[in-house]
């Protein structure tokens, strides 16, 4: 057997959605089925305004743009990320400043935001790592004491509840979602930006038209249009759209379906957690998760790789290593940061491990379960 | 009848296409079908390396990025072109400068590139309207006596051959392609960049990954990948590549379609050129082109917009205007433009139309014949 570390899920209805969109002759963005989805995404998770771009990435980027972000402006996120979150703040001009994280979610701990801000401090940008919300309540505590605005790259996170019960991306300015080939919900490329800031939807229309104001004359509010600010090519086109539609439609039953995996992963390694050898993930008991990732922090980075190589070779289980914090890659190091600057971060990133995840792992019992002693198998022979 | 302006012409392979490439269960970018696109573009077009996008607008962004911008940096484009052109240049945090255009072409007038390089130039950004070369020659020539780099944002002009017989593309540093739906080769949402320079192209696969080096571990030169440099998600799903290849196979059937459009227009609109009411298309004899467009110079504005309006009420076929100039756009003069500083170019902007076209009018002996009937009606209307 073997088993992978990701597979995109297939749903039913998605061929006849593909061959419907593709015989519209309408295949660019904003089209029936980008209609369809940012509705079903409105009325579901109840954000203000969506945007279907063509990547979790080019969502942070329209974001960061809307904030305004002028050069010298700084930008605080953790450390812990993908490298989108901080090359957006790049290319909007503005310092990234990175923060610590926790080793409960791996989120950016928060007790650790105030002493970064500055005069300069525009933005607080905190992810939702594997699905695990961030403190978004605290966060949103301290940038209303700053006057600071507030972006989560929840990439991972769409439909997880945060510990007030809504779901993320409700409740902050803006919030970014990835529907790459690696995410719950998925068509391959694509990305929402949630605008839940009223006063920067109607720019977010421009941005997204490449600068134009053309919704004013699809809206009938204007004859022809004209160029009006910087933006982009901020578009999902309809043929992946209609496949996306598919996905969002199946939220439910992949949810479920991945449950049962978080909950296989929690059975079996409680007792190495009790037993001092490994740390899992304790989201805040209120938050409702996605389940989109599991992950397991060892108790020295010898011991994690010993685990990731023994998973593979003998079993045929891939694993995978988390994020190489940012600040101590060789990018992080060329803006003026020291791996010593964020030692937390630096610690944990070196000890921690993903294990395999996917929706179709949660529907097939016999590989769930030879995952589970795989993995069981190798700890037992690290922890003998 | 009914003629729309344009309408994306559906292959016949592309439904099995996109069905395989959804079952493969590999759906995000550069796998299969992109290198099967990006193999048969390096073949056909014999580009150096080819870097599929989501859009031709994500194309000139990661061209810019890709040429080391600075602000204050300065760039040549013609005023007249899509917004996306100059965009890209503000992204890269550079100066736009416009140049005018010269009426056979609507391209880039390179008389008045010199007088426009300063000490700040550092690219110069041409396009192929309606897809006619820009004087590439003699381009290159102006930028090697100055040392700038040439960008040709080829959005139109995928397949035309510049006046030395070569296709369009080929010689500059970098081209960027557009897929989009209006376009001759349509995904709906897509681009290409095209990295003619050899020294940027090890760059140019970190910038495609948001600033990583996984390329090197996809080749096996690494076993993890890091954060190097800024980026973005420059990649087009594989769901899209398989639909755009079955149009890449087509290249030659829809070309020679197209063709039929550009021959009767300029066959039956001739005698009004001749008598001075109308100025029609002149690209450099040696060209040839991939007829993406056609276009039509009124001799005032007024009757541009008499054509247009009578055009539609009176026999439903759809044509539009062309660009609004850049520099005179909102966008432009907040920039510090005026619009009398390029006058020929605001004067022909003014008096342009576009012609109904897309390759089932050349597939469909009636809809075209209709289509000119309509027009040559219209024009004996106005110049009787």
């Amino acid at each position: 057997m073997k088993i992978p570390f990701n597979k995109p899920y297939l749903t039913t209805k998605a061929e006849h959605y593909l061959l419907d969109a593709y015989r519209s002759y309408q295949h660019c963005g904003n089209h029936k089925w980008n209609l369809r989805c940012i509705d079903y995404l409105k009325k579901r998770f109840h954000f203000r305004e969506v945007f279907l771009v063509p990547s979790g990435t080019a969502a942070l980027e329209m974001g960061v743009f809307l904030c305004g972000l002028k050069p010298g402006d700084e930008v605080i996120l953790p450390s812990y990320t993908f490298s989108s979150t901080a090359t957006a703040v790049l290319l909007a001009g503005a310092n990234p400043i990175f923060c610590e994280v926790e080793p409960n979610t791996m989120n950016i701990d928060t007790n650790c935001i105030p002493k970064l801000i500055t005069k300069n401090t525009k933005l607080i940008l905190p992810i939702d790592y594997a699905g695990i919300p961030c403190d978004i309540n605290r966060i949103e505590k301290i940038a209303a004491d700053h006057n600071l605005s507030v972006f989560v790259d929840s990439a991972q996170s769409l439909s997880s509840r945060t510990s007030t019960g809504d779901y993320v991306g409700t409740s902050s300015d803006l919030a970014a979602f990835s529907f790459h080939e690696t995410k719950n919900f998925t068509c391959g490329e694509g990305g929402a930006l949630v605008v839940n800031k009223e006063e920067w939807i109607d720019r977010a229309f421009i941005l997204q038209e490449k600068g134009t104001d053309r919704k004013q004359v699809l809206d009938g509010l204007k004859s022809k249009y004209g160029w009006v600010d910087i933006g982009s090519s901020y578009l999902l086109s309809d043929i992946l759209a209609s496949a996306l539609y598919s996905q969002l439609e199946s939220i439910d039953f992949i949810t479920n379906a991945r449950r049962k995996i978080t909950d296989s992963y929690l059975t079996s390694l409680k007792p190495f957690e009790d037993a001092g050898f490994i740390k899992l993930p304790r989201p805040p008991k209120e938050c409702s998760l996605n389940h989109h990732a599991f992950f397991v922090i060892f108790d020295s980075k010898e011991n994690k790789s010993q685990f990731l190589k023994t998973l593979k070779t003998e079993f045929n289980v891939s694993a995978y290593i988390g994020y190489q914090p940012l600040h101590s890659s060789a990018k992080g190091l060329s803006l003026g940061y020291k791996p010593d600057d964020l030692p937390i971060t630096q610690d944990l990133a070196s000890r921690i491990v993903r294990l395999p995840f996917y929706t179709e792992l949660g529907l097939n019992r016999d590989h769930l379960n030879y995952t589970v002693f795989s993995i069981i198998s190798v700890l037992n022979s690290i922890y003998q």
